[in-house]
């Protein structure tokens, strides 16, 4: 299918709000290699299929670190619980890259890209394909490896804010 | 970029148990048109933009639910609270078409696609691309009109049960 016209829109204010409802997971998303290491904040992560294992990351297209990861390719989706909101918050502000990664220990997963010990779960994996949609880009991964911590609590945005679910 | 093959991958048991760990809103996505009424219950649905206004939603690639979407191309992305739980489960079933529609009321959205009166949130919208990858198709959505209900609960999947959080 190719692209269509639509006639009818919605104000770009008016879809945050109802976006600002939609849950979703808090993921601080990772990458290292030849563009150097780069991480986001992202609720815009889901599942695709199981095979081959593949999910989706939205990333803004113009940006530095949007093209890292089209460089680097490497790729950790790190699904987090409340020990690390903090941190994500972090990752979601302007604080230049290696001051994001400072206040974590962090390892590094099969596809070279960053793993954050004690995350929920962690999804390493490569950009094996994107497409560009308006002001972002979906990166398509293959996930290569899991990690699976011993958390049971989950962080959830909603609303605007944190909530905590429990396994 | 191409696709490129990846090497190391895990199994879809060992995926399926990671994704679990992805809190997502519980959502009824709908469509009508010249395919008929169709929907099912997803949690892969997420932003991409918004400008132009864009969703996506991952659906079956092989099932009748997935190509009726792709003719109909109205769609609507009804995000739930828990009193819509017991029809999340239906839209998630076996349950045939019709069947899964006769226990709810449903209004027409601008796109031709049902609406769900009383969902939290709901996005009406038009499919305008789609992507397939793997088992599964991508189906990227302007959205064109967002009705607000005033609930202030959303169910979250978590561990592979339903939970709240409160706005």
């Amino acid at each position: 299918m190719t692209k269509t016209d639509v006639i009818n829109t919605v104000a770009p204010s008016l879809y945050r709000d109802g976006m600002a409802l939609l849950a979703g997971a808090v993921n601080i998303v990772t990458s290292d290699g030849p563009a150097g290491r780069a991480g986001f904040t992202a609720s815009a992560v889901c599942s695709v299929c199981d095979t081959p294992p593949t999910l989706l990351v939205c990333a803004k297209e113009d940006s530095s670190i949007g093209r890292a990861f089209m460089t680097n390719r490497a790729i950790c989706v790190n699904t987090i619980g409340p020990a690390h909101e903090a941190l994500a918050i972090r990752f979601g502000g302007k604080t230049p890259a290696e001051e994001r990664f400072a206040t974590a220990e962090w390892r590094t997963g099969v596809s070279g890209a960053p793993v954050l010990p004690g995350a929920l779960v962690s999804f390493v994996g490569t950009v094996v394909k994107s497409e560009r949609i308006g002001t972002h880009r979906v990166l398509f991964c293959q996930v290569q490896d899991i990690l699976l911590s011993e958390q049971t609590a989950a962080s959830v945005y909603f609303a605007r804010k944190f909530h905590h679910v429990q396994a």
